[in-house]
Protein backbone atom coordinates (compact mmCIF):
# COMPACT_ATOMS: atom_id res chain seq x y z
CA UNK A 1 0.00 0.00 0.00
CA UNK A 2 1.34 3.23 -1.29
CA UNK A 3 2.32 5.68 2.65
CA UNK A 4 -1.23 8.11 0.93
CA UNK A 5 -3.19 5.29 0.94
CA UNK A 6 -2.18 4.22 4.41
CA UNK A 7 -2.49 7.78 5.05
CA UNK A 8 -5.95 7.43 3.74
CA UNK A 9 -6.91 4.13 5.54
CA UNK A 10 -6.16 5.57 8.71
CA UNK A 11 -8.16 8.58 8.12
CA UNK A 12 -11.31 6.26 7.43
CA UNK A 13 -10.54 4.02 10.92
CA UNK A 14 -11.20 7.15 12.10
CA UNK A 15 -14.33 8.37 10.51
CA UNK A 16 -15.54 4.34 11.73
CA UNK A 17 -14.71 5.47 15.23
CA UNK A 18 -16.87 8.78 14.66
CA UNK A 19 -20.09 7.57 13.53
CA UNK A 20 -19.80 5.13 15.63
CA UNK A 21 -19.93 7.28 18.57
CA UNK A 22 -22.58 9.42 16.98
CA UNK A 23 -24.85 6.21 16.27
CA UNK A 24 -24.32 4.69 19.90
CA UNK A 25 -26.24 7.13 22.34
CA UNK A 26 -29.56 6.45 19.71
CA UNK A 27 -29.14 2.57 19.46
CA UNK A 28 -32.08 1.36 21.69
CA UNK A 29 -33.75 4.18 22.35
CA UNK A 30 -36.83 6.15 21.51
CA UNK A 31 -35.98 7.32 17.92
CA UNK A 32 -38.53 8.97 15.85
CA UNK A 33 -37.98 7.76 12.12
CA UNK A 34 -38.97 9.76 8.83
CA UNK A 35 -40.01 8.20 5.71
CA UNK A 36 -37.66 9.55 3.04
CA UNK A 37 -40.53 8.66 0.56
CA UNK A 38 -37.42 8.28 -1.73
CA UNK A 39 -38.54 4.60 -2.88
CA UNK A 40 -41.39 5.63 -4.27
CA UNK A 41 -44.49 3.97 -2.15
CA UNK A 42 -41.74 1.98 -0.18
CA UNK A 43 -40.99 2.55 3.94
CA UNK A 44 -37.17 4.68 3.41
CA UNK A 45 -36.57 5.32 7.04
CA UNK A 46 -34.03 7.81 8.11
CA UNK A 47 -33.41 8.67 11.80
CA UNK A 48 -31.10 11.32 13.92
CA UNK A 49 -28.75 8.72 14.23
CA UNK A 50 -27.74 8.33 10.40
CA UNK A 51 -28.06 12.34 9.69
CA UNK A 52 -25.85 12.40 12.81
CA UNK A 53 -22.95 9.85 11.97
CA UNK A 54 -22.80 11.66 8.26
CA UNK A 55 -22.75 14.67 9.44
CA UNK A 56 -19.42 14.19 11.64
CA UNK A 57 -18.28 12.23 8.93
CA UNK A 58 -18.76 15.00 6.26
CA UNK A 59 -17.21 17.31 8.75
CA UNK A 60 -13.87 15.51 9.15
CA UNK A 61 -13.04 14.88 5.53
CA UNK A 62 -14.22 18.39 5.14
CA UNK A 63 -11.38 19.45 7.64
CA UNK A 64 -9.11 16.99 6.41
CA UNK A 65 -8.99 16.75 2.83
CA UNK A 66 -11.18 20.00 1.39
CA UNK A 67 -10.24 19.08 -2.14
CA UNK A 68 -11.57 15.04 -1.80
CA UNK A 69 -15.53 14.37 -2.85
CA UNK A 70 -18.04 13.22 -1.04
CA UNK A 71 -21.01 10.77 -2.33
CA UNK A 72 -23.35 10.45 0.95
CA UNK A 73 -26.56 8.40 1.37
CA UNK A 74 -28.10 11.07 3.37
CA UNK A 75 -26.49 14.31 2.98
CA UNK A 76 -25.66 14.10 -0.41
CA UNK A 77 -22.49 14.82 -3.22
CA UNK A 78 -19.83 17.54 -2.78
CA UNK A 79 -17.06 17.88 -5.12
CA UNK A 80 -17.36 14.29 -7.50
CA UNK A 81 -15.26 15.30 -10.15
CA UNK A 82 -12.12 15.28 -7.31
CA UNK A 83 -9.88 12.65 -7.98
CA UNK A 84 -10.56 11.18 -4.53
CA UNK A 85 -13.91 10.59 -3.55
CA UNK A 86 -15.63 9.31 0.02
CA UNK A 87 -18.48 6.72 -0.39
CA UNK A 88 -20.54 7.19 2.67
CA UNK A 89 -23.82 5.23 4.40
CA UNK A 90 -23.82 6.21 7.73
CA UNK A 91 -26.40 3.75 8.63
CA UNK A 92 -27.03 1.08 6.43
CA UNK A 93 -29.77 -1.22 7.56
CA UNK A 94 -31.88 1.69 9.07
CA UNK A 95 -34.82 -0.74 10.27
CA UNK A 96 -32.50 -3.43 11.54
CA UNK A 97 -31.44 -0.02 14.07
CA UNK A 98 -34.67 0.88 14.61
CA UNK A 99 -35.96 -1.79 16.28
CA UNK A 100 -32.76 -2.43 17.89
CA UNK A 101 -30.62 -5.20 16.10
CA UNK A 102 -26.88 -4.27 15.93
CA UNK A 103 -26.58 -5.64 12.39
CA UNK A 104 -26.53 -2.69 10.90
CA UNK A 105 -23.50 -1.34 9.84
CA UNK A 106 -21.44 2.21 8.62
CA UNK A 107 -20.35 2.22 4.90
CA UNK A 108 -16.93 3.87 4.21
CA UNK A 109 -15.40 3.57 0.63
CA UNK A 110 -12.64 5.91 -0.76
CA UNK A 111 -13.12 6.15 -4.78
CA UNK A 112 -10.27 6.72 -6.91
CA UNK A 113 -11.50 7.86 -10.41
CA UNK A 114 -13.86 5.32 -10.23
CA UNK A 115 -11.92 1.99 -8.46
CA UNK A 116 -12.39 1.75 -4.80
CA UNK A 117 -9.13 1.91 -3.26
CA UNK A 118 -10.40 0.37 -0.04
CA UNK A 119 -14.10 -0.21 2.02
CA UNK A 120 -14.36 -0.27 5.69
CA UNK A 121 -18.41 -2.09 7.71
CA UNK A 122 -18.03 -1.05 11.34
CA UNK A 123 -20.94 -2.32 13.29
CA UNK A 124 -20.87 0.88 15.83
CA UNK A 125 -22.67 -1.73 18.48
CA UNK A 126 -20.17 -4.33 18.52
CA UNK A 127 -17.45 -2.46 17.48
CA UNK A 128 -16.50 -5.22 14.85
CA UNK A 129 -14.80 -3.66 11.75
CA UNK A 130 -14.64 -5.26 8.54
CA UNK A 131 -11.93 -3.57 6.11
CA UNK A 132 -11.44 -4.99 2.48
CA UNK A 133 -7.69 -3.25 0.60
CA UNK A 134 -4.84 -3.35 -1.09
CA UNK A 135 -3.56 -5.85 1.69
CA UNK A 136 -6.21 -8.01 1.76
CA UNK A 137 -9.81 -8.67 4.12
CA UNK A 138 -9.79 -8.79 7.99
CA UNK A 139 -12.42 -8.79 10.71
CA UNK A 140 -10.32 -6.79 13.19
CA UNK A 141 -6.82 -7.92 13.30
CA UNK A 142 -8.17 -11.19 11.26
CA UNK A 143 -8.18 -12.76 8.08
CA UNK A 144 -11.19 -13.33 6.70
CA UNK A 145 -11.58 -15.68 3.52
CA UNK A 146 -14.82 -17.14 2.44
CA UNK A 147 -16.36 -20.83 2.78
CA UNK A 148 -16.57 -23.46 -0.09
CA UNK A 149 -19.89 -23.87 -1.07
CA UNK A 150 -20.33 -26.08 -4.87
CA UNK A 151 -24.02 -26.77 -4.84
CA UNK A 152 -27.39 -24.10 -4.53
CA UNK A 153 -28.98 -27.24 -1.99
CA UNK A 154 -26.40 -26.77 0.60
CA UNK A 155 -26.39 -22.80 0.29
CA UNK A 156 -27.22 -20.17 2.70
CA UNK A 157 -28.46 -17.16 1.44
CA UNK A 158 -29.14 -13.95 2.76
CA UNK A 159 -30.77 -10.65 1.53
CA UNK A 160 -32.39 -7.64 2.94
CA UNK A 161 -36.10 -8.12 3.21
CA UNK A 162 -38.96 -9.01 0.92
CA UNK A 163 -39.63 -4.91 0.24
CA UNK A 164 -36.79 -4.94 -1.93
CA UNK A 165 -38.30 -7.25 -4.90
CA UNK A 166 -41.27 -5.08 -6.00
CA UNK A 167 -40.65 -5.88 -9.52
CA UNK A 168 -42.00 -9.17 -10.94
CA UNK A 169 -39.11 -10.26 -12.52
CA UNK A 170 -36.70 -9.42 -10.53
CA UNK A 171 -38.88 -11.47 -7.46
CA UNK A 172 -39.52 -14.29 -9.52
CA UNK A 173 -35.61 -15.02 -10.53
CA UNK A 174 -34.84 -14.57 -6.48
CA UNK A 175 -37.54 -16.63 -5.52
CA UNK A 176 -36.20 -19.43 -7.92
CA UNK A 177 -32.88 -19.22 -6.39
CA UNK A 178 -34.27 -19.32 -3.02
CA UNK A 179 -36.56 -21.91 -2.98
CA UNK A 180 -33.64 -24.63 -3.89
CA UNK A 181 -31.09 -23.13 -0.85
CA UNK A 182 -31.05 -24.60 2.52
CA UNK A 183 -31.74 -21.41 4.13
CA UNK A 184 -32.87 -17.99 3.43
CA UNK A 185 -32.35 -15.32 5.87
CA UNK A 186 -35.04 -11.93 4.63
CA UNK A 187 -33.21 -9.37 7.04
CA UNK A 188 -29.03 -8.11 6.95
CA UNK A 189 -28.18 -5.09 4.52
CA UNK A 190 -24.61 -5.11 4.67
CA UNK A 191 -23.88 -7.42 7.73
CA UNK A 192 -24.59 -10.19 4.99
CA UNK A 193 -21.72 -8.88 2.47
CA UNK A 194 -19.58 -9.14 5.54
CA UNK A 195 -20.95 -12.57 6.54
CA UNK A 196 -20.45 -13.66 2.90
CA UNK A 197 -16.67 -12.55 3.47
CA UNK A 198 -16.82 -14.61 6.93
CA UNK A 199 -17.43 -17.85 5.53
CA UNK A 200 -20.94 -17.69 7.46
CA UNK A 201 -23.38 -17.74 4.39
CA UNK A 202 -22.58 -18.33 0.78
CA UNK A 203 -24.62 -16.13 -1.16
CA UNK A 204 -26.40 -12.50 -1.52
CA UNK A 205 -28.85 -11.34 -4.13
CA UNK A 206 -29.94 -7.96 -4.26
CA UNK A 207 -31.35 -5.33 -6.44
CA UNK A 208 -31.78 -1.44 -6.54
CA UNK A 209 -28.77 -0.64 -4.61
CA UNK A 210 -27.55 2.52 -4.31
CA UNK A 211 -23.42 3.01 -4.74
CA UNK A 212 -23.18 4.10 -1.32
CA UNK A 213 -24.87 0.54 -0.45
CA UNK A 214 -21.98 -1.79 -2.33
CA UNK A 215 -18.95 0.35 -3.11
CA UNK A 216 -17.09 -0.11 0.74
CA UNK A 217 -18.20 -4.14 0.34
CA UNK A 218 -16.19 -4.65 -2.70
CA UNK A 219 -12.90 -5.05 -1.68
CA UNK A 220 -14.28 -6.85 1.28
CA UNK A 221 -16.10 -9.55 -0.71
CA UNK A 222 -13.29 -9.76 -3.19
CA UNK A 223 -10.34 -9.55 -1.07
CA UNK A 224 -11.96 -12.60 0.86
CA UNK A 225 -12.22 -14.51 -2.27
CA UNK A 226 -15.58 -13.83 -2.82
CA UNK A 227 -17.70 -12.75 -6.59
CA UNK A 228 -19.37 -9.62 -6.48
CA UNK A 229 -21.15 -8.47 -9.50
CA UNK A 230 -24.25 -7.39 -11.28
CA UNK A 231 -26.30 -10.04 -12.27
CA UNK A 232 -25.17 -9.40 -16.13
CA UNK A 233 -21.90 -10.20 -14.75
CA UNK A 234 -20.56 -6.55 -14.66
CA UNK A 235 -19.14 -4.15 -11.96
CA UNK A 236 -21.39 -3.12 -9.14
CA UNK A 237 -19.67 0.16 -8.18
CA UNK A 238 -23.29 1.71 -9.28
CA UNK A 239 -25.08 -0.45 -8.02
CA UNK A 240 -28.16 -2.12 -8.90
CA UNK A 241 -28.42 -5.70 -9.32
CA UNK A 242 -25.92 -7.10 -7.20
CA UNK A 243 -24.93 -11.11 -6.67
CA UNK A 244 -22.34 -12.08 -4.13
CA UNK A 245 -21.10 -15.33 -3.68
CA UNK A 246 -18.53 -17.47 -1.41
CA UNK A 247 -17.62 -19.89 -4.36
CA UNK A 248 -17.14 -19.84 -8.37
CA UNK A 249 -18.94 -23.06 -8.70
CA UNK A 250 -22.28 -22.02 -7.13
CA UNK A 251 -22.29 -18.31 -8.88
CA UNK A 252 -21.94 -20.28 -11.74
CA UNK A 253 -25.13 -22.35 -11.17
CA UNK A 254 -27.07 -19.02 -10.29
CA UNK A 255 -25.92 -16.79 -12.70
CA UNK A 256 -28.27 -18.25 -15.72
CA UNK A 257 -31.24 -18.02 -13.31
CA UNK A 258 -30.59 -14.53 -12.99
CA UNK A 259 -29.96 -13.60 -16.28
CA UNK A 260 -33.68 -13.86 -17.46
CA UNK A 261 -34.17 -10.91 -14.84
CA UNK A 262 -30.56 -9.17 -15.51
CA UNK A 263 -30.43 -5.47 -17.02
CA UNK A 264 -29.41 -5.20 -20.33
CA UNK B 1 -39.23 -11.80 46.37
CA UNK B 2 -38.90 -14.80 48.47
CA UNK B 3 -35.79 -15.63 49.77
CA UNK B 4 -36.01 -18.97 48.00
CA UNK B 5 -37.12 -17.58 44.81
CA UNK B 6 -34.21 -15.16 45.38
CA UNK B 7 -31.87 -18.13 45.11
CA UNK B 8 -33.18 -19.93 42.47
CA UNK B 9 -33.18 -16.95 40.14
CA UNK B 10 -28.92 -15.92 41.18
CA UNK B 11 -28.50 -19.51 40.52
CA UNK B 12 -30.67 -18.87 37.07
CA UNK B 13 -27.75 -15.91 36.34
CA UNK B 14 -25.21 -18.71 36.81
CA UNK B 15 -27.19 -20.86 33.84
CA UNK B 16 -26.90 -17.72 32.38
CA UNK B 17 -23.54 -16.98 32.20
CA UNK B 18 -22.52 -20.70 31.58
CA UNK B 19 -24.51 -21.11 28.80
CA UNK B 20 -22.92 -18.13 27.26
CA UNK B 21 -19.35 -19.74 27.89
CA UNK B 22 -20.57 -22.68 26.20
CA UNK B 23 -21.92 -20.97 23.48
CA UNK B 24 -19.20 -17.92 22.86
CA UNK B 25 -16.49 -19.90 21.01
CA UNK B 26 -18.99 -21.06 18.10
CA UNK B 27 -20.34 -17.76 16.94
CA UNK B 28 -18.74 -16.60 13.59
CA UNK B 29 -17.21 -20.10 13.37
CA UNK B 30 -17.57 -22.59 10.72
CA UNK B 31 -20.35 -24.72 12.35
CA UNK B 32 -22.14 -27.79 10.58
CA UNK B 33 -25.87 -27.45 11.48
CA UNK B 34 -27.89 -30.86 11.60
CA UNK B 35 -31.34 -30.85 10.51
CA UNK B 36 -33.45 -32.18 13.17
CA UNK B 37 -36.41 -33.10 11.10
CA UNK B 38 -39.11 -32.26 13.42
CA UNK B 39 -41.34 -29.90 12.15
CA UNK B 40 -42.24 -31.62 8.95
CA UNK B 41 -40.51 -30.74 5.70
CA UNK B 42 -39.32 -27.53 7.28
CA UNK B 43 -35.31 -26.68 8.16
CA UNK B 44 -34.95 -27.32 11.45
CA UNK B 45 -31.25 -26.79 12.41
CA UNK B 46 -29.16 -27.55 15.90
CA UNK B 47 -25.45 -27.26 16.37
CA UNK B 48 -22.97 -28.08 18.51
CA UNK B 49 -23.56 -24.72 20.53
CA UNK B 50 -26.91 -25.37 21.24
CA UNK B 51 -26.19 -28.90 22.79
CA UNK B 52 -23.00 -27.71 24.67
CA UNK B 53 -25.36 -24.95 26.23
CA UNK B 54 -28.40 -26.89 26.83
CA UNK B 55 -25.41 -29.63 28.46
CA UNK B 56 -23.89 -27.58 31.02
CA UNK B 57 -27.13 -25.88 32.16
CA UNK B 58 -28.23 -29.19 32.71
CA UNK B 59 -25.45 -30.69 34.94
CA UNK B 60 -25.65 -27.43 36.84
CA UNK B 61 -29.10 -27.68 37.66
CA UNK B 62 -28.85 -31.52 38.88
CA UNK B 63 -25.85 -30.85 40.94
CA UNK B 64 -27.31 -27.91 42.92
CA UNK B 65 -31.08 -28.73 42.91
CA UNK B 66 -31.87 -32.65 41.80
CA UNK B 67 -34.72 -32.74 42.81
CA UNK B 68 -35.81 -30.11 40.68
CA UNK B 69 -37.37 -31.06 36.41
CA UNK B 70 -36.11 -29.97 33.29
CA UNK B 71 -38.04 -29.06 30.43
CA UNK B 72 -35.05 -28.26 27.42
CA UNK B 73 -35.35 -28.33 23.78
CA UNK B 74 -32.66 -30.25 22.50
CA UNK B 75 -32.16 -33.00 25.08
CA UNK B 76 -35.80 -33.58 26.25
CA UNK B 77 -37.39 -33.64 29.82
CA UNK B 78 -36.45 -34.69 33.23
CA UNK B 79 -38.84 -35.59 36.54
CA UNK B 80 -41.35 -32.98 34.58
CA UNK B 81 -43.66 -33.85 37.82
CA UNK B 82 -41.46 -31.80 40.17
CA UNK B 83 -42.46 -28.97 41.99
CA UNK B 84 -39.81 -26.22 40.20
CA UNK B 85 -39.48 -27.27 36.65
CA UNK B 86 -36.75 -25.67 34.78
CA UNK B 87 -37.61 -24.51 31.16
CA UNK B 88 -34.73 -24.37 28.74
CA UNK B 89 -33.86 -23.34 25.17
CA UNK B 90 -30.26 -22.55 24.84
CA UNK B 91 -30.57 -21.19 21.72
CA UNK B 92 -33.77 -19.56 20.46
CA UNK B 93 -32.63 -18.41 16.91
CA UNK B 94 -30.85 -20.74 15.50
CA UNK B 95 -30.69 -19.86 12.18
CA UNK B 96 -29.73 -16.30 13.24
CA UNK B 97 -26.75 -18.08 15.43
CA UNK B 98 -25.89 -20.11 11.98
CA UNK B 99 -25.16 -17.50 9.74
CA UNK B 100 -23.34 -15.27 12.26
CA UNK B 101 -26.47 -12.31 13.99
CA UNK B 102 -26.21 -11.76 17.61
CA UNK B 103 -30.19 -11.67 17.55
CA UNK B 104 -30.20 -15.33 18.75
CA UNK B 105 -30.88 -15.79 22.81
CA UNK B 106 -30.96 -18.71 25.57
CA UNK B 107 -33.95 -18.87 27.55
CA UNK B 108 -34.25 -19.35 30.95
CA UNK B 109 -37.80 -19.82 32.83
CA UNK B 110 -38.53 -21.18 36.30
CA UNK B 111 -42.09 -22.64 36.34
CA UNK B 112 -43.44 -23.14 39.42
CA UNK B 113 -46.77 -25.46 39.06
CA UNK B 114 -47.66 -24.04 36.03
CA UNK B 115 -46.48 -20.60 36.97
CA UNK B 116 -43.59 -18.78 35.08
CA UNK B 117 -41.77 -17.38 38.43
CA UNK B 118 -39.35 -15.89 36.59
CA UNK B 119 -37.59 -15.75 33.13
CA UNK B 120 -34.30 -15.01 31.34
CA UNK B 121 -32.99 -14.11 27.92
CA UNK B 122 -29.52 -14.04 27.63
CA UNK B 123 -28.03 -12.87 24.36
CA UNK B 124 -24.57 -14.72 24.78
CA UNK B 125 -22.52 -11.95 22.55
CA UNK B 126 -23.46 -8.66 23.23
CA UNK B 127 -23.82 -10.00 27.32
CA UNK B 128 -27.98 -8.24 27.51
CA UNK B 129 -29.51 -10.18 29.17
CA UNK B 130 -33.13 -9.42 29.77
CA UNK B 131 -34.81 -10.57 33.00
CA UNK B 132 -38.26 -10.34 34.45
CA UNK B 133 -39.77 -11.73 37.49
CA UNK B 134 -41.45 -10.74 40.58
CA UNK B 135 -39.85 -7.26 40.91
CA UNK B 136 -40.51 -6.06 37.23
CA UNK B 137 -38.81 -6.59 33.54
CA UNK B 138 -34.96 -5.45 33.64
CA UNK B 139 -32.72 -5.36 31.04
CA UNK B 140 -29.48 -5.18 32.80
CA UNK B 141 -30.10 -3.14 35.46
CA UNK B 142 -32.58 -0.72 33.85
CA UNK B 143 -35.60 -1.47 34.43
CA UNK B 144 -37.67 -1.81 31.06
CA UNK B 145 -41.54 -1.15 29.83
CA UNK B 146 -43.04 -1.19 26.53
CA UNK B 147 -43.70 2.09 24.04
CA UNK B 148 -47.32 3.21 23.75
CA UNK B 149 -48.64 2.48 20.14
CA UNK B 150 -52.54 3.47 19.66
CA UNK B 151 -52.90 2.11 16.29
CA UNK B 152 -51.76 -0.74 13.75
CA UNK B 153 -50.93 1.96 11.05
CA UNK B 154 -48.04 2.99 13.34
CA UNK B 155 -46.91 -0.40 14.36
CA UNK B 156 -43.13 -2.24 13.65
CA UNK B 157 -44.43 -6.12 13.43
CA UNK B 158 -41.53 -8.39 14.11
CA UNK B 159 -41.62 -12.35 13.64
CA UNK B 160 -39.29 -15.18 13.38
CA UNK B 161 -39.65 -15.35 9.24
CA UNK B 162 -42.02 -16.64 6.56
CA UNK B 163 -41.27 -20.37 7.40
CA UNK B 164 -43.13 -20.43 10.76
CA UNK B 165 -46.70 -19.44 7.91
CA UNK B 166 -47.26 -22.78 6.29
CA UNK B 167 -50.71 -23.03 7.47
CA UNK B 168 -52.93 -21.28 4.78
CA UNK B 169 -55.39 -19.87 7.71
CA UNK B 170 -52.88 -18.64 9.79
CA UNK B 171 -50.30 -17.10 7.06
CA UNK B 172 -53.73 -15.39 5.64
CA UNK B 173 -54.35 -13.36 8.51
CA UNK B 174 -50.65 -13.17 9.71
CA UNK B 175 -50.38 -11.31 6.44
CA UNK B 176 -53.80 -9.43 6.73
CA UNK B 177 -52.12 -8.03 9.65
CA UNK B 178 -48.66 -7.25 8.16
CA UNK B 179 -50.40 -5.44 5.20
CA UNK B 180 -51.67 -2.41 7.51
CA UNK B 181 -48.13 -2.05 9.58
CA UNK B 182 -45.67 0.90 8.90
CA UNK B 183 -43.07 -2.19 8.92
CA UNK B 184 -42.53 -5.99 8.98
CA UNK B 185 -39.15 -7.64 10.42
CA UNK B 186 -38.96 -11.39 9.56
CA UNK B 187 -36.38 -12.31 11.73
CA UNK B 188 -35.46 -11.92 15.76
CA UNK B 189 -37.03 -14.88 17.96
CA UNK B 190 -36.75 -14.26 21.17
CA UNK B 191 -35.35 -10.93 20.28
CA UNK B 192 -38.32 -9.50 19.16
CA UNK B 193 -40.35 -10.13 22.00
CA UNK B 194 -37.06 -8.60 24.08
CA UNK B 195 -37.32 -5.50 21.75
CA UNK B 196 -41.30 -5.28 22.53
CA UNK B 197 -40.47 -5.31 26.21
CA UNK B 198 -37.73 -2.58 25.65
CA UNK B 199 -40.00 -0.36 23.94
CA UNK B 200 -38.31 -0.84 20.38
CA UNK B 201 -41.09 -2.82 18.25
CA UNK B 202 -45.00 -3.06 18.87
CA UNK B 203 -46.73 -6.44 17.86
CA UNK B 204 -44.72 -9.61 17.62
CA UNK B 205 -47.21 -12.20 15.82
CA UNK B 206 -46.66 -16.03 15.53
CA UNK B 207 -47.27 -19.54 15.62
CA UNK B 208 -45.93 -22.80 16.59
CA UNK B 209 -43.97 -22.14 19.36
CA UNK B 210 -43.36 -24.67 21.74
CA UNK B 211 -43.20 -23.93 25.82
CA UNK B 212 -39.65 -23.18 25.93
CA UNK B 213 -39.46 -20.52 22.81
CA UNK B 214 -41.86 -18.59 24.83
CA UNK B 215 -42.11 -19.03 29.06
CA UNK B 216 -39.08 -17.44 29.58
CA UNK B 217 -40.24 -14.11 27.99
CA UNK B 218 -43.95 -14.31 29.05
CA UNK B 219 -42.79 -12.22 32.60
CA UNK B 220 -40.51 -10.06 30.63
CA UNK B 221 -43.36 -8.82 28.39
CA UNK B 222 -45.73 -8.63 31.23
CA UNK B 223 -43.69 -7.35 33.84
CA UNK B 224 -43.28 -4.25 30.94
CA UNK B 225 -46.40 -3.87 30.85
CA UNK B 226 -46.87 -5.53 27.51
CA UNK B 227 -49.62 -8.20 26.90
CA UNK B 228 -48.93 -12.13 25.38
CA UNK B 229 -51.59 -14.09 24.99
CA UNK B 230 -52.78 -16.67 22.56
CA UNK B 231 -54.30 -15.85 19.49
CA UNK B 232 -57.62 -16.56 21.34
CA UNK B 233 -56.69 -14.52 24.25
CA UNK B 234 -55.58 -17.51 26.48
CA UNK B 235 -52.42 -18.53 28.37
CA UNK B 236 -49.10 -18.92 26.27
CA UNK B 237 -47.42 -20.95 28.41
CA UNK B 238 -47.96 -24.20 26.76
CA UNK B 239 -46.52 -22.20 23.46
CA UNK B 240 -48.92 -22.81 19.71
CA UNK B 241 -49.89 -19.07 18.26
CA UNK B 242 -49.18 -16.44 20.14
CA UNK B 243 -49.46 -12.43 20.11
CA UNK B 244 -47.20 -9.99 21.75
CA UNK B 245 -48.56 -6.54 22.20
CA UNK B 246 -47.20 -3.47 24.16
CA UNK B 247 -50.04 -2.12 24.12
CA UNK B 248 -53.78 -2.77 24.80
CA UNK B 249 -55.28 -0.54 22.48
CA UNK B 250 -52.96 -1.97 19.39
CA UNK B 251 -53.93 -5.32 20.80
CA UNK B 252 -57.64 -4.92 20.39
CA UNK B 253 -57.19 -4.19 17.09
CA UNK B 254 -55.63 -6.81 16.23
CA UNK B 255 -57.45 -9.59 18.01
CA UNK B 256 -60.37 -10.04 15.88
CA UNK B 257 -58.42 -10.34 12.59
CA UNK B 258 -56.17 -13.26 14.36
CA UNK B 259 -59.69 -14.50 15.74
CA UNK B 260 -60.52 -16.11 12.50
CA UNK B 261 -57.59 -18.48 12.89
CA UNK B 262 -56.84 -19.09 16.36
CA UNK B 263 -57.24 -22.64 17.26
CA UNK B 264 -60.62 -23.44 19.59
Amino acid sequence: MTPKLSEYLAFAHRLADASAEAIRPHFQTHLTATDKKDRGNQYSPVTAADQAAEAVMRRLINETYPDHGIFGEEQGVENLDAEYVWVLDPIDGTRSFLVGFPIFGTLIALNHQGTVEFGIMNQAISGERFVGGPEGAFLGERRIKTRSCADLADAILCYSGPWLYHKENERRVFDQVAKRVTLTMHVGDCYNYCMLALGMIDLVIETELNPWDIQALIPIIEQADGIVTTWNGGRVEDGGQVIACGDRRLYDQVMPILAQAADA
